[in-house]
């Protein structure tokens, strides 16, 4: 019963497979392994962007940091949501990474309005050198929330960036549980959209730690190849980073493993509205935030359930009182344990 | 015949297996996993150092440049040697995550004195506000040309920091092959010598991708695992750079595979003698710089032979002229390769 | 009727005088000026701090980020208002100082208040990594809004720091108009208030150029000596800015300086109100937010009054549609001046 | 008898004048002042560059950080002399400016020779992605050892960085020295040489505290007006910056005072010669280098005289040992003071 985290959760066996199939004698080292060949092809393909530069790093706040660092000046702001991962979650690297930039939420709950984000933008007036210049958009799909934007939603907000001459980011963190559930194909959610960079992530989603980061205009390649190296990502031994996502991309796993995930995520938020939680955000993928007594919480947790709790205490006076959760559900985790864990309501 | 670094050998088995057995259900993210414990204890006690505190991350250069801005402040210099990884080979990691701070290059050829210490030290006077400030020392053991410090080397060395009250970091990518070499415990080589901090690979001696930061001194603990998060160093299926390092571990694999990586470089170092070529510097370990003619260099690159030509190019009029080379031997080599390489002298 | 801003006035004379008398031989550099003691030894008298740390620097922005960085870590957020001139007004200097920390804003309209301090506190729990860390307390007196903090009010925000433990930092670019209109003494406003370092203007006052860092704890005094280098801020012919603040602190002419800006600014807002205009925040001090019709603007303006108006545009259909300025007042405006400004309502 | 800097002495009466001038009612600050409008014309007038971007800052460090920020990448490295000023003597700030960048020692005695400066270079192969890559050349003229470069060797250095593409500075912080001792123009020591971007120095010949930085590219202009903005070294009352740069150019007395620096110097130098003092360098501007026996260190010390002993304690057993010194010659000191000087030989 983990619902803390897809990050959590095993590697799926074709990726182990093609961890073991790399393994035999030398390979060159620092990304000139053959793999790489094999997975560039296979995200250009994907993409459709024959020209994209393609890059592997082995953690999602590294591909963040990185593609947003080769897009913002030390003296400009990027514009993000209030629950994005690179505002909330990364403990400074996209400022360090940035030299020292700024970030600016961008006001509304989770998801940015094209409002909001001009609002924002408008902030920041041209031509003035006290405050901090305008910077690129980054927008999040699947949001820290669990919401996608539908492809006029990012189109909207992408249009705005635009009309700024601003570039724009696309942390996809969870880039395939948004892709299935929207059903169109990874260059509308990207390139066709108005998105400059991607990060197009593979650890949540079955790998075992690896991202890509793809910049549709190849001017930034190598830019990025030294910011890799100088934050110390460049794997020597690198053709073990290829494997993962040469697993992942092979035959559509990507997309196989994120159909699970939404799923399960499905067959959870049914379960909780059934047994009458409240759902806090529509749960358009993998994540659910849902509100029911304390004295279930306690009961899952006596049981061993893994979750986040959001306010308050487990320990409290009032058994009745609703406390609301977080539950992430990956690939693997299954109908059985999904059951198991309605079974306390 | 791959004798270009050993960064790009195959994962030893022993390890493999441990990723294949950690693969199962759900763990905890970024470090919390039960094998990190395991790891924990397994360090220590190799270290004899029970409190020490522990740390795993994927790359040297990350490994390198985390320990040293723990003991670096952005007005300092760090002391290393003129061949040392973080001066030639980090495209300026070191100085990015130690927030600007210089490195000062100790002139010798390779090996750091203790003179040599002295005088780079002195060149920067306390309270002087105008230079640079006094930062660690930090010795690489094995050397980039392949030497080992001796105990007795290594604990003038750190005499000398001490006597400035300057911290002391240990480049130990090549740890084990010097730790074998020179027949003594890793207390002896770090703490007990003076040491304050160590990278501890594991990348470069069988494992996929995974080194050590070990601090004798815990105190600087919670600021390593900030940094770390900050420079987008921490894993979330953390349990994958765990098992390897378990794996690693265990029953001595560490050991094991450093005296193969040395016993294969002696067993080319004493083909090479005599067969005629002359060995630049002492191959003290897994590492040998010799020069020979021309001629065999193109006759061993045509045969697909994978190394580094140091000095002048392959192609040249002269068929006889000396060329030197860099070969490094990995545990995974074997003397056949060997054997089929010298063939070709 | 220039009221843009008090950074543009003329020096006070006996501040230019200081200036002439320091012109004579050579001096020691680096802050090593005997002037350099009398300033010393006068701020440490007027904030009844003999151990106070005291440094000087040529503009605000360079106190402000200085000051700030000795108490942040890189990985840390300063809490800040949304008016403070750290957040809107340094195009990243405080973060560029601190390493690529980050500032967090306190959600109130302009001045903070415990609660909402307490709040913006509390998103950044103790013990995750994966947040940005808790760093100083950032309030800015004179506000950017020309409110002053009572010492109730500044007691109340040090108290929640200090309940976090959490070091505070004052920005005093108008600490002089504070003070002159609380009637209270320097070690109130400061260390008698929590206040661990302030930024002590002078520029804005009738200096040509210095702001004095105040450390009350001496602890920071190197530290400060060696980011102020670092940070190109050490002037070699010291002694003219010494100088500087040597005349600014001679018989309290930074008090009555301050109270000659007030002072206007009050004849200003009550000839404002009894003109009909609306002030749209308490003018506490030299510094007042009004709002009147468009055409008085656009008389004004013709007229070569030099003032900021913030919803604009000056050119517009309705002559009556209000709109608002900022209208600062500085030592050395005068009520002729002033009331040539009334004359066109 | 004060010879420990040219960072010392007084301001030159033109340039106090000019201050005082300036002090009238309000002007627009962040040089919007009309008395910048002024030097701007002054400066491309005197480099006939009429299109250079010039701008002011009070600090050499700045004008050298700021510079060769605007040219360096954080994973290049800067190529600069043993001597320079941006490696001995400005705590990392050309690093933190250049966002942890590096400094590469060019390996000669004080200036740079085209051999040393091509060695360097190519240490830095391109395309190697481990190393620090290739950034600008930073010239000294004056060096720090007092040295000029002749037109021809200026030109024979900077043909060298072109041939690898790499942009040039010239730190001139004595640039007037170097003028006037070589006879040639402006334009002849920068950009008709190769020059890009020149710290040109006013602090050390006359002026309170103020240096030019002068882009002979102006698309440059607006990147160096954040960073100054940035580094908090933009100046609100910036009038009185503009203010000395414009006494400073105004009737040359910039080459003025630097030709008295220059005699001064001679003078000097005739004078050591002749008492049997050994001379170390060649003076060729205001800085003198030699030796003189312990004793007559002593008297001079005893008397008053300021200057730097650079080797060994001026206390010792051995009177008659040979003790170096450096001593730098301001516009200011005049004969009287140098015969007194001389007098204790």
């Amino acid at each position: 019963m983990f619902f803390a985290s897809d990050n959590a959760g095993p590697v799926h066996p074709q990726i182990m497979n093609r961890l073991a199939q790399a393994n035999t004698g030398h390979a060159m080292p620092y990304g000139n392994d053959p793999i790489m060949d094999e997975v560039r092809d296979a995200i250009r393909t994907a993409f459709e962007a024959p020209e994209a530069a393609v890059y592997l790093v082995a953690t999602g706040t590294a591909a963040n940091a990185l593609a947003l660092a080769c897009y913002t000046q030390p003296w400009q702001t990027i514009f993000c949501s209030v629950t994005s991962h690179i505002h909330e979650d990364e403990c400074n690297a996209p400022e360090f990474y940035a030299g020292a930039a700024k970030l600016t939420v961008v006001e509304t709950d989770d998801k940015m309005t094209p409002e909001a984000l001009t609002k924002a933008i408008e902030k920041h007036p041209e031509g003035n050198v006290h405050g901090a210049q305008r910077g690129p958009v980054s927008i999040t799909q699947v949001t820290e929330r669990g919401s996608i934007h539908s492809l006029e939603e990012l189109n909207a907000l992408t249009a705005v960036a635009k009309s700024y001459d601003l570039p724009v980011h696309l942390d996809g963190a969870r880039f395939a549980n948004a892709l299935v559930a929207l059903g169109c194909t990874p260059a509308e959610m990207t390139w066709k959209a108005g998105v400059d960079v991607v990060s197009f992530g593979g650890t949540k989603n079955g790998c075992m730690g690896v991202e890509a980061v793809v910049f549709f205009d190849p001017a930034k390649a190598w830019e990025f190849e030294l910011r890799r190296k100088r934050g110390a990502h460049l794997f020597s031994k690198h053709r073990f980073l290829s494997a993962q996502m040469a697993g992942y991309m092979q035959d559509d796993l990507w997309k196989t493993t994120a159909a699970l995930a939404n799923d399960n995520a499905r067959h959870l938020a049914d379960g909780l509205r059934a047994a009458g939680a409240t759902l806090l955000h529509k749960p358009d993928a993998n994540m659910i935030f849902a509100k029911w007594p304390r004295r279930i919480h306690q009961k899952l947790h006596d049981a061993g359930a893994k979750y986040y709790v959001m306010d308050g205490p487990l320990e409290g006076d009032d058994p009745n009182e609703p406390l609301s959760a977080r539950l992430v559900c990956d690939w693997s985790i299954g109908t059985e344990a999904i059951d198991q864990f309605l079974s306390y309501f």
